[in-house]
């Protein structure tokens, strides 16, 4: 597969604004790409969504295109140089792009090369399915399957147990054994300030934070940031 | 309808033992009853898990039938005076129920005025579906059609938001606010400490805190212990 991925935990850093902690790497996956195609669907607000993603990328340089839930929104993504999906939630999200088959025109051409980037909900669906969302199934979409762009689920905005918590709700990491327990894909828990970058065969992970990947009948592991993701994509 | 009901938001309470919180108010549910049957689908370890519910009513005199997810499961069901479900995972408890046919065996006994109880995912699945639950999607159920017990959602281990919190995941409020966007049926959101009690067309709030109403074009609404939810049931 000759992917180009950028697979970003969360699109806002706390005290940051909108892609600052992860533009230098946006900017690198992009190279010499001066438009991006950009999904609106994980939020309500469509329009509004694409006026904050076209301004944040205007101060770069780099022109914003809107995808549109329709066939003018198929060819936008067909000719597009480079797809960025947005965050919001995952289940609305995909339910949006299998209804309007967006899903396979972005899985298809992401895995022909198109440089490829998603923040958050964004991230979850480059994953075979969005079974390790943290996301509330607003929305009903007609499978969980979704652009299977990397052998591994995504789980974003990975957060540790919180020391003295008396909140009985499971923590992730209950919540991600709970995954395993009925499937083998390994999961790549993405702590906030992380991404995962994938050229080709290849992959490291990126940001502030090591990053925890559960496997089925192993410890979970830590992986420090800047290290290679290679064996997960083999 | 004749129902009988309470959905409780949690099993365990910080700081004490399984259902203990709850425990007088499922007493005062049962009344008379003496044998429950317990549909332990949420979890993975079926036989454990009801091994520990029998342990615990043991304690107050009464019996407790493991619900399988087989032909006798439909008997055990059939045949109860009182049901249980207990939490878990929401996406594996609807999926086990509607492949057995168990979900509209409970639906419809406990719409005829078996009394019906639940936690946390037992308490998700009284709801028209299941797109309230604060669960990981780990399994992909046919539908998110649920038992469609109360004309409400039910958001159990409701949490408020967190002073100072550095996280960018969305708070349960705004995760609420968007099923909203997308659906218009009213939710209830259930503090941990909390229950609804169901008796015919009427109902109320019980335990240690208020509960936080949800509802299209208002603003969230919160309801005291102990009081009235009739107007959410009519």
């Amino acid at each position: 597969m000759m992917r180009r991925l950028l697979l970003i935990s969360n699109s806002t850093q706390h005290g940051t604004g909108y892609l600052d902690h992860c533009m230098a790497e946006i900017l690198d996956l992009l190279g010499d790409v001066r438009r991006v195609a950009f999904v609106p669907f994980a939020l309500s607000d469509r329009e509004g969504y694409a006026d904050v993603v076209a301004e944040r990328f205007r101060r770069e340089g780099i022109e914003v295109a809107r995808v549109t839930a329709d066939e003018a929104g198929q060819r936008t993504v067909e000719d597009a140089e480079a797809v960025f999906t947005g965050g919001g939630n995952t289940f609305r999200l995909l339910d949006v792009l299998q209804r309007t088959g967006l899903l396979d025109i972005v899985s298809r051409r992401a895995r022909a090369g198109m440089p490829y980037f998603g923040a958050s909900a964004g991230s979850n669906i480059a994953a075979p399915t969005i079974r390790t969302t943290n996301d509330m199934p607003i929305v009903e979409p007609a499978s969980f399957r979704s652009l299977d762009l990397v052998p591994f689920q995504i789980n974003p905005h990975y957060l540790d147990p919180e020391p003295g918590s008396t909140h009985m709700g499971e923590t992730r990491e209950q919540r991600l054994q709970e995954y395993l327990e009925e499937n083998d894909t390994p999961v790549v828990g993405l702590r906030e300030g992380g991404w995962i970058r994938v050229e080709g065969a290849g992959g490291r992970l990126g940001g502030l934070h090591s990053a925890r990947i559960f496997r089925r009948g192993r410890p979970p592991e830590e992986r420090s940031a800047g290290g290679p993701l290679d064996d997960l994509l083999a």
